[in-house]
Parts: C-alpha cells; structure tokens; sequence
C-alpha cells in the first residue's frame, strides 16, 4: 500500500521510480536501512519527522521529500554521479544531519555523506594486500604554542623493514574541512596500499595536518568581502607550522628521507593554494609539487609568471632543473570558476615554459572523487 | 537589548542567568561561539531556525528554547556534571545533532557531544609528555570474512625501543558506540600517555575493536524482549573474531607479548559484558579482567558464582591462584539498575571468595567520565 502510495506520489512529482530495492550506502550508520542506492545510482532517502512541515534533503541541490501517513518522509533522487558527496537534510528551515548516515568533517561542520559506487573502480577499494596504518601524531608547535594532531600513514613495511627510511608526502584538505578528511573521505591508506601493492608508487609516509593555525591572539581570517582585493583567506601562520614545527616533527618522529628530493607536498583545492604558497617560498625543502583542484593563481586575476611567487619560475629553465614535479589536477565537472582558474593556470605555466602534468578528472566536480583519482594519479610520479 | 530579552525570558522560565559570558565548549567546530560553558558550569546553547515552531536541547533530559526575533532559539541550563556528554537538538520533533557541535559515534547514531571541564582533573588533559600513537589497523577476519578495523594504541617508546616487546589491554566500547569511542570520547591516549611519564603505568599497547561482528548471511541480534529470558544482546561472533582473529593479527602485526600474563581486556557498559563472557570463557588467554559500568551477572537475575561461566569461579582459591586481576567499576550516580547490577556482582564475588577490586566513580553516571576515570584507576594496576 505504502509502494503504491509513494509510486503515485513520485509519479506525481515526475520522478521515476527504480524497479531495484536498493542496498543501503557503505556511509550508513550501522544498521541503518536508508539511504538507499539503487542500480542506476538513483538514492532513496527517507527520515521520520511526523510534527515537520517541510523536509527536503540537499544534495548538490534541494530535493522535496514527500510525508506518508504516518509521518515518514521520503524521495528517489536521480542517478546520482558516483563517489563521495556531502549531503543534509533540511527540517522545517534548518540544516542537519541526516540521523542515518555517518558525518564527516566538511563545509565547516560536521555533514552527512553518501558514497555513490563506481563501477569498475577499485583503486580505493580495500583488498587483499598489506595495509600501512594512519596514525594520529601530536607534537608541540612552538608557533601557536600548543599542541596540534596530524595523521600520518606510514606504509605496509615501516615496521618490520626498520633499517628503511622513506620518502614523505605531505597532504592537505580543503577549506572547511581538516586533518580526517583524507583518512575518512579521502581514502588516503587504501588508495596507497593499493598502490604499492602493485609497485606503481614508491613506499612512502604521507602526513595530514589540519590547514588551519592561529598564533596566540590572532584572529580566525575572513574571506575577502565582494570587490575587496584577492588574498588568501588561509593566514600564513600555517606556513610557519609546516616550516618550523611539523616537518622537524616529522622528521624526528619518524623514519624520513630529510632532503628536498624525498619531500613532496599537495593539496585540495584550499590545501592546493596553500602547497603553491608554502613550497614555492622554501624550495629549498620541496622538490615534488602537486595542487587538486586548486594550485597557483587560483581566484580569476592576472597570473605573470615573472613575478608570481617571488620570481621563482622566471627563469623556467632553473626552476625546471630544481623542481622534480609540478602536477596540477582539476575536474571537468567543476564550477565554471574552479575549472576555469585552474585550467588558466595551467596554461600560463606551459606559455612560461614551467614543465609540468595537468590531469582532468572526466565527468568529476569539486568533490572527492576528483581527489582520490588526482592522488592515484600523483602519487605514482613521486620520488622516481 | 538582546540580553535584557533574555534574561525576562530566563526570570519567566526560573533559569538563573549566569554572570559570565561563558567560553566556546572545546567540544564545538571550528569557529562555532555556542554551546558556551559558563562559570559555574551552566550551559548556553543557541541555535538558528526561523521556521521552527518548537526548538528543544536535550542533555540528559529536554529543555525548551526560546526563539528570538530573528529566529534564533536560545536557552541556558543549569550547571552540568562535568565529563563529556552526549546531547541532541529537537527540531519540531526531529532529533538531530547540533550543527555547532563536533560529532562522536554514540547511541548508535553521530550524536553531539559536550565536554565540561572537570576542575582540578588533569589526567584526561594533554600535557608536555612523550606522546604515544593511536593507529588504524586493518586485518582481515576468517570468521566474518572481511576486513576489520581496529584502532591500536602505541606506547611513546614504541618507534624508539625497537628490542622491548608489550604487554596488551584490549578495550572495549559500549552498546551503541564503537571502535572511535575510547579514541575520542575516552581519550585514551592522553590516560595512558600521562599514567606512562608518571610511571603510574607500564607502557602497554592498546587495542580498540568494534563490538559488533557477523559472519556472513547473520542477523544483527535484537535485545530480548519484554518479559523474555535475558541473554547478551550482542552476537557472539565478536567472541571468536577476538580469540582466532584480532589476538592473532595484533600478536602478529605488534610486537606485544604474547602470554596470558601480558594480556588483559575490558570495557564499558556492553564492553564489560563482553569482556566478561570473553575473558571466563578464555583464561588460557587472558590473567587480568575488567569492567567498566559493566561486568558479569548484569542485567538483574539471580547470579550463582557455583555455576556462571562454566563454573569456573566455582574454586575461589584455584581462580584468585589463576587470575591476576578482577576490577570492577561503576558511578555512583548511575542509573538504578544499573549501579545494583554492578554492586550486585561485586557482593556476589566477595560472598563467593573472588578477590577482586571494586570502585565507584564519585557523583558520575553512566557516562564517559565514569569511564575515563577508571581506566585511570584500571590501567596502573596492569602487568604488575
């Protein structure tokens, strides 16, 4: 009666209907039956709020959810693109988490998220291979005077090659996100397990710290208000943590390679901008440069080789000798602005003869999966 | 003009309004300035949602919010216990995480989370010692046939003291939790870290599973009915992933020590239970035994030392001669039932002659507070 009511109701609403139960999604909490993923991809929600006026769940949009008799709400939305989307609820007005799914750290909050299958893809699927461990790392920053946490994956053979020392990665989120977004939606040790397994990366430590630092009395940075001149709106206390404190941290905590030929750093979109700025002013410790969906010259503008920087890249031939890798990755699916600034970027390094990779991510907006396949992408040219 | 607002509308509740402005909860994302603690201890929390009829937080019990006229709901509750608190809002009926609230794995659901400081209680607090890790590690489990997760605390000489071999605590969480509890809302590492430079404790590894476990094709196990017999609500395949597949896996991916004497488990609430059906069941593996909040004969019912577990209690003298360690914990302020069933058992341990350790956990419930602080009076006495 129930499926009769709701096939109306969605028939209604012009939305079809799966034929296919469904399977509930991997990012369910335990036991929770919805969201649920058909074959085509289209997702059923469905939430209990029998006193709400109005319930609708947002996925890259807002979706109506329709009330039955007894005050349960639901709607199949459309095929949805796979990989991992950040997703809430809207109850009477106000943004929450779906109750049924698991929350990961996004859009500066704590948000539900839905991983859509992608067919034929196992890169970041657990299998059968040695796996490494991510480990949380706390060490003492003398630049904001307290301790902080990374998390650090160290690979399948740290602990019983003890003689090794290892090349290391370091590897930033983005804004409104922090230090689990690659463990939890990144995927980072799966992705990395894989890739070793199958001897198309080099054994390596890869460490995520939170992109966010603030000295004793400095205040949380605003983004720029419109018409106001583009600056990063990450303050550059951060820069000085990676410099002073984490990397001797590091470093000193674990078995590293501590030259500049053994030290990689990336990042997604904000943590992309943050690699540029941090690595192209110490050169001097990075050798291997990545950006995802986010790099230099990023926000619309005009970018000039000879000058950004400091001058680094002006003599394309020296910074070509010295720098081992520029690889810059963006999404076709992105926002205009996004692909767009990226895409420029790229092109500006390859008129100022600056040697490097640029990778599309094909049919990916600025989401997750465009950074699980720029990392499967990236890692594997490193350290070579 | 706001606060004399709501201070009438406090006066109207019979809410005392607190003199302080209070500070953020460290418990808060990034940035949020509510939920603030005040002085005494009193709470504010604040929440926006103009198109809410009714807005209610519940910590513990529910407290209404007043909404203002910008459709912000406000409310300030009465001094609270201190610990961390699971909490929730209740929009128009829907219970929902607070969206300024970071979120921890709790209640079988992500739950908002408080944590209210403890004055004078510094040993759940970060200090300058040798920190010690907290590790994802993946092994694959026969019994269910897949891949687990288990989180594995390392001592801060783990990585230096390469020739030193440890002793293993496994450590459970609660019904409704999971592996990210003792990480998270237990602090486990800083416990240890600080017992371990006091030398209160000796450096041991911990190892942090998820409670639950099905092989392939099993049902998630109901609770009994009322008025049905009492059994463990948890499946017992968790019993054999430990004993053929964790206790491998860490003896074999750690360099712990391997012999009974080196091994201990508990846990809390549903953990002890586990632990206790484990541990009676499996006294070749393990010589030191906890519960938290949580032990044997829970859950009421006659409890006959003669004839539980086997009958392994049943020779007091051959038992206190085998095992090294029975501790038992509870709060005193737990609810009813709980704490009886816990004094309960201890009264039966003393009246059957099994020495045992027995503590309360002054003015806590059953919460993590209780919880924290006896693995702080637990730990020390392990491995002695």
């Amino acid at each position: 009666m129930r499926a009769v009511l709701l096939v109306t109701l969605a028939a209604g609403l012009g939305l079809a209907q799966p034929a296919d139960p469904g399977k509930p999604a991997t990012t369910n909490v335990m036991g929770a039956e919805y969201p649920k993923i058909h074959a085509d991809l289209s997702v059923t929600f469905r939430t209990k709020a029998p006193d709400a006026k109005k319930v609708q769940v947002d996925l890259g949009k807002p979706w109506d959810m329709e009330r039955d008799g007894e005050g349960v709400w639901s709607v199949t939305i459309p095929p949805q693109v796979p990989g991992f989307h950040y997703y809430y609820l809207s109850i009477d007005g106000v943004r929450v988490s779906d109750p049924a799914s698991r929350n990961f750290y996004g859009v500066s909050r704590e948000s539900s998220g839905i991983e859509i299958p992608e067919a034929g893809a196992d890169y970041s699927e657990i299998k059968d291979v040695p796996h490494g461990q991510v480990r949380n790392y706390r060490y003492y920053s003398k630049t904001v005077a307290g301790w902080r946490r990374a998390f650090v994956y160290t690979p399948p053979d740290y602990d019983t090659n003890l003689k090794a020392r290892y090349p290391v990665l370091y590897l930033q989120h983005g804004g409104g996100e922090d230090e689990t977004g690659w463990p939890n939606q990144g995927r980072v040790d799966i992705i990395l397990d894989n890739l070793i397994a199958e001897k198309k990366a080099v054994p390596m430590i890869v460490v995520m710290d939170k992109g966010y630092a603030l000295k004793p009395g400095e205040e949380i940075p605003q983004p720029p208000a419109a018409g106001q001149p583009r600056r990063p709106f990450f303050s550059r206390t951060f820069e000085e943590v990676v410099i002073d404190d984490l990397i001797p941290a590091v470093d000193g905590g674990f078995r590293t390679l501590t030259d500049r030929d053994h030290r990689a750093m990336t990042g997604l979109s904000m943590g992309g901008m943050q690699t540029f700025q941090i690595t192209m002013a110490h050169l001097d410790k990075f050798a291997w440069i990545g950006g995802f969906s986010g790099s230099g010259g990023i926000m619309g503008g005009p970018f000039d080789a000879k000058t950004a920087y400091d001058g680094v890249l002006a003599d394309a031939a020296a910074f070509n000798k010295r720098v081992k890798l520029v690889w810059i990755g963006i999404g076709t699916k992105e926002p205009e602005r996004m692909y767009a600034s990226v895409h420029s970027f790229h092109e500006a390094l390859t008129q100022a003869g600056i040697r490097h990779v640029y990778y599309e991510s094909p049919g990916t907006s600025h989401e997750w999966l465009t950074w699980r396949r720029d990392l499967n992408e990236f890692a594997p040219l490193l350290f070579r």
